[in-house]
């Protein structure tokens, strides 16, 4: 599998505790409709037996609207959903265990710092996600912002080594043309648009701003 | 892989939270030398990077000692680290599916109720851990406690049916005689052995009293 099959534009997260699962196949509509073209289960407080039932759920979904799906951290339930991917921080499984234990699941690496970009580059995932970029609540890393240009200093060594890069943290409408104007390949948002009544226009208004930032 | 290659009788459960990973070799000889069989790693509250390092550090000291390695919950990390067995609970991973994922693999089931049981008969884990006997502190089944005639009631079924059944919740030196005498194949600790000064003489206590049951 090559993560160039992928489109990695618009990832957006999505948490168990904060969606019911009987509500996913129109959260992922909605979406779609915006132009998201990736969601990943991100459930740090769950159990396992209901990671696998929502994700079970976002895979049926994933699958009949052509977004690919990614899991946080548990490489277990990735494998077990049929996941296209999985995302790893530096707190989780190293890439290369990964990849030892399940050849040619694809797998996103989390890089804040360049020390992390180092070992980033030595590995080779599928795809960075570096930040955070801005200040944000959802604590998805401990640094400290990046911002646009820090962003792009940790970025252009991974793109030039042909590895996509996507901007995290705190991306807001307001901000995100400054991120595509940082080169980032793509964005992974939570509350830009999971804090959003129309999410549809949230992730419009996300990918409006790359054009003008091109 | 049967289970019948693996000495249950006496079961520790380990929290990286609770042993320095330094300590590990000193604790696991001590519960060997006071009898215990096997150990189970279960970290409910660590990364997966820190149960990854502490896993492979149990799993080269139980080679050496000769006691079997269990993992709670985590499938993923459970076969990182080459671990003898999973045990999963009620919220975790179904048994078909852990089988499906990793076949070879053992994989224990905690039962706590006959509807518990019926679904445990069907699938035939490696072992069913039935309880809470007693009650316990920490917390790893929401039930009341069974005491020795409930956890009978639940095991003798399965005994029967060729599985081994594992005592489980809040059992001490003074009530393990009971458990023993109610059938218990082996029995699982944390407070009675890791909430003791001397880990060796308190895994022997729990032991005497399966001789004394007989």
């Amino acid at each position: 599998m090559g993560v160039h099959a992928v489109d990695l534009s618009l990832i957006v997260l999505v948490d168990p505790r904060q969606v019911a699962q009987d509500t996913v196949p129109e959260l992922l509509s909605d979406l779609r409709r915006g132009g998201a073209t990736a969601v990943q289960l991100r459930g740090k407080t769950s159990t396992t037996r209901e990671l696998l039932a929502y994700g079970e759920t976002m895979r049926a979904v994933t699958k009949a609207l052509g977004m690919s799906l990614w899991v946080d951290d548990r490489l277990d339930v990735a494998w077990a959903i049929g996941a296209d991917g999985l995302h790893v921080g530096q707190d989780d499984m190293p890439v290369e265990v990964v990849r030892r234990l399940v050849p040619g699941l694809r797998v996103g690496l989390s890089v804040g710092d360049p020390e992390e970009l180092a070992y980033a580059l030595a590995v080779r995932p599928d795809y960075l996600g570096v930040g955070p970029v801005y200040a944000t609540r959802s604590k998805l890393d401990a640094g400290a912002p990046l911002g646009p240009d820090g962003f792009r200093a940790l970025a252009a060594p991974a793109q030039a080594a042909g590895i996509p890069v996507v901007a995290i943290g705190g991306i807001e409408a307001a901000t995100a043309a400054a991120v595509w104007a940082a080169g980032a390949d793509g964005i992974a948002v939570i509350g830009a648009v999971m804090g959003q009544a129309d999410k549809e226009a949230a992730c419009r208004s996300l990918l409006a701003a790359r054009g003008a930032s091109r």
